[in-house]
């Protein structure tokens, strides 16, 4: 079980439909689509990737954080730490 | 003919290779992987899509909006600012 | 008191720099510095705030949100849910 | 003269109002406001700043780059280098 296991069904149906959208940008790409166009076009498959992120990230609180932390000790604390950094690299990406 | 049409089949490569990645994401998901490793490989992918974008920038700044902008007229103009606007849209993605 | 309170001097310091760093782009732009020198510096300052908001997070996790879960009942999850709305705000700032 | 040259004025302001918003983010740490309430303001000023800089883009594109790039010669290619270097840049900060 993961924070997402209880929405798994609904995170594969986005990737599936952002892989989708990667086979239109090569498909765009391939048809010398305007580039302007293409552009426009990556930056919603980047914001479709950021919003399944910002979905992964709150579960995970949700679940697995929030447990560590109810059971107390360390273990609450480094999963903090390590959430921490997983948004310092979402910010950075 | 595009301003990324001289690295068309360098773009179409790194396009399949994010493709590949996505799929990649939902083999994660679909085994129950640790989500601060799924959303490290969702920020990866991110910063991949973004590289392309940035490469697409450039060439279209290189080529389209070269030409339009050393023929003069008012389409030059229009050109700087449709690149201007694809930028805002970049950074806010 | 704050998730921040134990290391508010460290903050307002870096606020304070920032401050500078703001009154120093006032300055590139009286001075006609040029433009491309003018964006890499407001890149830097962005860069400066968003580490502060990264910290501030860490602390408000750390230490607001962490209390609440470990106090159980609804608190917890409300948390929770501000900090991840919050993440989205930083990523999509 | 520089591209922003023509709007010194009410970049000059906006970075006024920026500094600003850094002072009233030093009050709010100060003065112990709510870590959630903090992280709102920097994500406030963080997109001013963002927005600071797709101004300063424009404005470098509409003229040192068109310029450089009508006069033909070398100069121009590596002013549309920089610029792209330049929204790089902005797109990881």
């Amino acid at each position: 079980m993961r924070g997402y296991s209880q929405d798994k069904d609904a995170y594969l149906k986005r990737l599936r439909r952002i892989e989708g959208q990667v086979r239109g940008l090569q498909r765009m790409v391939d048809t010398d689509v305007y580039c302007i166009d293409v552009l426009t076009q990556v930056a919603a498959v980047t914001r479709a990737l950021q919003s399944v992120a910002l979905g992964l990230l709150e579960d995970h609180l949700s679940h697995c954080v929030t447990e560590a932390v109810a059971q107390g000790g360390p273990e609450g604390e480094q999963k903090v730490r390590e959430a921490a950094e997983a948004v310092s690299r979402l910010v950075k990406s």
